[in-house]
């Protein structure tokens, strides 16, 4: 009965929701390049504060981004926190993009633009939900903190300095919630209970004479090739060819084992979500290509770079050359370790050149276990709320400060959430209004489901 | 008696000398972005013009920058082509700059500017020679046709259909001299008899669905990784992998195996010219290394791009990757079979994403019997201007646009001339006044020699 009537209630307030929305997203914020970021901590702290949560803002002795910190105040003794970014990711070339990214034009049933799913969409669901029990008069009887960051797509460089700073405002926490795109390609809900860990790093190749003419380059050690050489001495296109790079990995459990043989997502439904991408072991069957993606570690070189492909060529031996490599870890796998490991592998591999190794960012992976009574509860919220039972991903691919909440108190942690989860850092990203709706819906389900 | 003459006479003119060179280098003339060079095609015709050479300029339909053909107007039946380039290097990095690249500052006894040596230092010789000749009452009695083309630099591109259109203009041609900086790392005089040729190439790498989110890195295909497979599968250090690669090359006679061995330069003077720069085979003897760098092809990248290594870090499987690689051949290798081959091969190699090779350039091997009596000759004048025995490179590591006036006719060509060839392309590039003085003697010396 009450259930219904929160989806009715929802729905007759749609127009105002989605014109929340689509000033928010009219609001660009981009981490990358701070640009718009001042004015979405102001519409934001504005629109909490307008019903009736104190916010306050945690900065760091570091800089970047503040925290906008929300609290209900409420002294029940039980403090969820609700987690979400103001920021967005850079929107990329502008030719990929079919409409103006900070637009927040509405096709059809889409919200497109930079940031509608990826968290504006998000965020604001929580904001909605106590912004409709308000209105419906229904009190909420703990007390929720929200943690909306500023940096999250750049990897959160201030954050542990931010949380360690202001660890006095942060109540003692008994769960968390990560609000982001959680629906697959096919639209279906799911919520993951752990994310990858992070080692991002910058290797740099360097020969002792620097830049020379490329006449010589049948006598000379080449940089380039002893990047080439390093980097195939690392992958074999499969697996990662660091010496105990997987000895730490915990198994998996027979309940994790059975949520993965739920997930419907086949690779049909991945390849339509990455845009028509070729996955590389073809071979392999659905459950096996979604086990490698959820629970095995992954590394990616995301840029390398020597010299300007652009022409006039310059006929140079180039004195130095580098990549940005990135290794997301599963539990118990540690970056700190694995940067040690991959700084000695290095060294032994006796390149013909120098190494230098530039720790950029990194961070640990959490998991939280099926079992937790409070993965029961979002479960059922989520269930109800897309009218389905809801995939239970053990881990997501994807990376989060998880692990820095969990160092503070080691509390159930999960991710759930609305709109396409492939869509996120993508040209023409969108959320539909639907989609939106039932974000909003979500959230005062999980809070009626909290309170009871 | 005439040669102790001529040394004379050139050194009583040092200070005119030097002085035109000073304002012949404080002319830029960069080919890569066409800086100064209207301003240096005028004032080097002007100089020619002086003297009595005639000066047409020749230009092709393909747009670039002009040769300036000068001629001194001899009737005799016997015509030597010189010829030098008028555009510079690019400076690169200012910061790898002692000095203003463009201010031509004398330091001691050295000249230090871009374009001292490579080639204003040495085409002005060649001014300076019939100038001097002049002065003193002496005729030439055969032709020399002056080539100064203006895209040395950026590998002539438009040099094919410059000779093509303006053949009229070129007489047929006995002999022909390249006049560059012909000093290895000690100082001492070379003569080549052959350049490399060259294939430069772009290869693009691009999966289907461009550009993905890192974070599905484990299961999908990337174009770094696949570039990288590839370039472990063209070089392998040492070797080109490339099927049939050597098959075409000519075997070394016995005469030119005498010149290799006559070269004095050590693996320590290579590593002194290159600034330190390690050799990779430190394991082979001076012989070997020698033998490597001039008669046995190479292969370069010269520059690789995907993304970018400046953080902020963007988390992803990049869409496409590139390289630019350039193979340099030796006679009889060909630059177009080459080309086939490697795009078979690249076919061959079923990676895992679509493979493009854009042809930048290509030039192909050339190379005069050490027999020649023009090489004699020119011997002859080289070791009588520096008092040693120069050594003969029976082929250049480096390349040059020979083959196309070899197409024309089938005339020895040679390269010679003064200050150090380690120099060409690097910060700091400097000639030094009595190289100078020696570059200008050689010509003349060369000129009278040809006389007799």
């Amino acid at each position: 009965m009450k259930t219904l009537n929160i989806e009715k209630e929802i729905r007759k307030n749609k127009n105002k929701y989605v014109k929340t929305l689509k000033k928010f997203v009219q609001q660009p914020s981009i981490s990358a390049d701070g640009t718009g970021i001042e004015g979405m901590v102001k519409i934001l702290t504005e629109e909490m504060n307008k019903i009736g949560i104190s916010t306050r803002l945690l900065k760091s002795s570091t800089g970047g981004n503040p925290v906008i910190l929300g609290t209900l105040n409420k002294n029940s003794g039980y403090n969820l926190l609700v987690y979400g970014h103001y920021d967005v990711h850079s929107v990329g070339d502008l030719n990929d993009w079919d409409y103006e990214p900070f637009s927040a034009e509405i096709i059809g049933n889409k919200i497109i633009g930079r940031g509608t799913a990826d968290n504006k969409g998000n965020f604001l669901s929580w904001i909605k939900a106590v912004e409709i029990l308000k209105d419906l008069g229904i009190d909420i009887p703990f007390n929720i903190i929200f943690f909306f960051e500023g940096e999250e797509e750049i990897g959160s460089p201030n954050l542990e300095n931010i949380i360690r700073e202001n660890e006095k405002y942060i109540p003692k926490l008994d769960a968390k919630i990560v609000f982001e795109p959680r629906q697959d390609s096919q639209g279906h809900p799911f919520i993951n209970l752990g994310w990858k860990g992070m080692l991002s790093l910058k290797v740099i190749f360097k020969n002792k004479g620097g830049q020379i003419h490329a006449s010589y380059g049948s006598i000379v050690s080449h940089p380039i090739f002893e990047m080439v050489k390093a980097i195939n001495k690392i992958y074999d296109g499969n697996m990662i060819l660091l010496p105990d790079f997987y000895n730490d990995i915990i198994s998996v459990s027979g309940e994790e084992e059975k949520c993965i043989e739920k997930i419907g997502l086949c690779k049909k439904g991945i390849v339509k979500g990455l845009g028509g991408e070729s996955i590389k072991q073809i071979d392999l069957s659905d459950k096996e290509i979604i086990k490698i993606l959820l629970l095995e570690p992954s590394m990616t070189i995301s840029a390398v770079s020597a010299g300007s492909v652009i022409p006039p060529v310059r006929s140079v031996v180039l004195g130095s050359a580098s990549f940005l490599i990135e290794f997301r870890l599963v539990p118990n796998q540690n970056s700190k370790n694995i940067y040690q490991k991959l700084v000695k592998y290095l060294n032994e591999l006796n390149l013909n050149c120098k190494v230098e190794v530039e720790l950029l960012s990194n961070s640990e992976p959490t998991r939280t276990s099926v079992r937790d009574p409070f993965v029961e509860k979002i479960r059922k919220a989520c269930n109800s709320t897309f009218n389905c039972e809801c995939y239970v991903y053990p881990n997501l691919q994807g990376t989060s400060p998880d692990h820095l909440f969990k160092k503070l108190y080691q509390i159930p942690s999960l991710g759930c959430g609305c709109g396409f989860h492939h869509l996120c850092h993508r040209p023409n990203e969108y959320i539909t209004v639907e989609q939106y709706m039932k974000g909003i819906e979500l959230a005062t389900k999980i809070i009626l489901e909290l309170s009871n």
